[in-house]
């Protein structure tokens, strides 16, 4: 397990230091996991980290989750409470062991429930809560650095694989979960332990939602098959999409899929320092809808990933931030006919000094199978 | 799939003209799925449904989701957005044709985030806010319904024959990887979709940590192996735990084994309507803690469960809820002695009229591969 990162706690303390915080509460699992390295979804219960201006910063934690906070190397406080205790009045009392009176504290606005921030205002009623910590968060988990990339590199070759060992179990007949299943199967036998999200494996006009689901119909013969997929390498994920062919593809599927194959290469080209979100955003949408195919591209071109592939920067109109070395986002032009087929071609990338990296090396040019 | 049901949607919309609200402003996309079988996680994107008092309900969603929606049979409005419009601003302006001047609100304040509801505030300053609808889903899904109950049966049978296919995986030397591979192999080629967590499956001392991960540790022979596994049956999950020997288990391993065996069993046959939560926890616990493993029992008996394990109501010290039918939670006892082994045996059940009943049937005693 990689040890506890000082460099990023500091950063964020300095922050809380130059806009004159007592504190700010700390309670999305993925920002503590950022910090820390260690990792876990509370769901119900509850995980914070307080981190002070003028004082250690402490974390806490379910109790069951003691040991493997301290094993990630944490050299701070560290509290656990029992599932019958009152953690959040826990957490209130710790803190006010350190600060009295606090004037102002920060809290993550994208996370924070409303339930869980009337209870914080309770126990400090006189204090100004108008500082927002999720976008500094969100700044500084933007720029990944190279411990980061690293885990991002493997996580690729590790999905690189899981698409070698999906394209083998192709053949018409087997449904969709099968293909999935026994990709999964060659993938976590190969010591992944644990896919980022549930396969997509979708055949012909299924393909067509891109929000549906791996199903049990069969695959067709003479058909595209459309693959998305991602791993996990220590806490990083890869996320990556093809679509292949079963049999002779027709000259309509040949024609959707070189029309996204050069969407996505020309956009993923176009990647460097300085240039905008949406200027790449729309070098893909361009030539999509110069095929005449725009009004099947009904999703953004990418999303920001690294821990979850849930983060900035969003590539899509409207975005005009500008791009910079260790920003992670994918790229993935789709088309999606209904009732015909649907078509993705997907790389996760990470901006370098003067242009881009795949994570992700599968061939994605229309392989037959 | 399972179509909409006004039933659920009614009660709830009952809940809001009883209490003199103009609307409820539904976030969480679970309380959504439950109310209309549609439910997919929208991450950072938005998927909203607002309930009136005095009009008919809405949904709002990503662009991507519409055709999804409509196929679960959604009868009232929708509205769709794309990634690069406002499109929490297009909710309140759907919601001012109906209500210009709205009165009270409910929202999920144990879902909302203090971002969202900031947005909110902003365009509704008026309104009073003070009423929480998070409590009044909770209740309302607290009851598990016939239909409900069939699809927990199912995933429960699927969890069986999960347990069986990792069982007959079993073999010293694999690691606990490839034996969690092995059985989530077998069970999507029964055409299970998904399952409801990454599977666990632990060796010997390492199954001591109760929430580690499934890992590359080879099996022991003559060690104990902990599975803890679900499935998802359209929308509704099953989760259940074993502990089996591989070769000859010791007299210890055989003691633990047993005094949680007896702590699960007993708990379970004192389910019924009319006791209280704790008191289930409480003869569970008294059983391990007077075999001198009480130390060793570090979290909750157990935690609700339905269309996820993190739902009401906890079977945990503390919590006076009486039990009533159709409430459905985990009996999970555990001893985990740091260095040594890690035993829990779990079944979900559902409380019937007299007692209750579980989802999972697989064999607790201690069963050697």
């Amino acid at each position: 397990m990689t040890k506890f990162n000082e460099t990023r706690l500091n950063k964020l303390r300095q922050s809380i230091v130059d806009n004159k915080l007592d504190f700010a509460y700390i309670s999305d699992f993925k920002t503590i996991q950022y910090l820390t390295t260690f990792g876990s979804n509370p769901y119900e219960r509850i995980l914070a980290m307080i981190v002070f201006a003028d004082h250690d910063p402490f974390i806490f934690a379910p109790a069951l989750e003691i040991e493997v906070v301290k094993s990630s190397g944490w050299p701070y406080d560290l509290y656990g409470y029992q599932d019958n205790e009152d953690g959040l009045q826990m957490i209130y009392d710790h803190i006010k062991e350190r600060v009295a009176n606090p004037k102002r504290i920060a809290t993550e606005q994208g996370n924070l429930t409303l339930a869980r921030f009337s209870r914080l205002h309770d126990n400090f009623p006189e204090a100004d809560y108008s500082f927002d910590l999720t976008p500094i968060v969100e700044h500084q988990r933007l720029i990944k650095d190279a411990d980061e990339i690293a885990k991002l590199d493997q996580a690729g070759k590790d999905a690189d694989l899981a698409f070698a060992a999906g394209f083998k179990a192709l053949k018409a007949g087997k449904t969709e979960l099968q293909i999935a299943a026994e990709l999964e199967f060659a993938t976590k036998n190969r010591n992944v332990t644990e896919m980022s999200f549930g396969t997509l494996v979708q055949t012909a006009e299924h393909a067509a939602d891109p929000h549906g689901e791996t199903s049990d119909l069969p695959l067709k013969d003479n058909a595209l098959v459309l693959f998305d997929l991602g791993t996990v390498y220590k806490g990083y994920i890869s996320d990556a999409s093809r679509t292949v062919a079963l049999g002779q593809p027709t000259d309509h599927m040949r024609e959707v899929h070189e029309v996204v194959l050069q969407a996505q290469l020309a956009a993923q080209a176009a990647v460097k320092p300085g240039v905008t979100a949406v200027s790449i955003d729309k070098i893909a949408r361009d030539i999509i809808t110069k095929a005449g195919f725009g009004q099947y591209f009904i999703h953004r071109l990418g999303h920001g990933m690294g821990m979850s592939e849930h983060e900035y920067p969003s590539i899509m109109a409207g975005n005009d931030l500008i791009l910079e070395p260790g920003m992670c986002f994918s790229i993935e032009p789709g088309v999606y006919i209904p009732g015909d087929l649907g078509v993705r071609i997907e790389d996760c990338i990470h901006v370098t000094a003067d242009g881009c990296l795949p994570f992700t090396h599968m061939d994605k040019k229309l392989q037959l199978f």
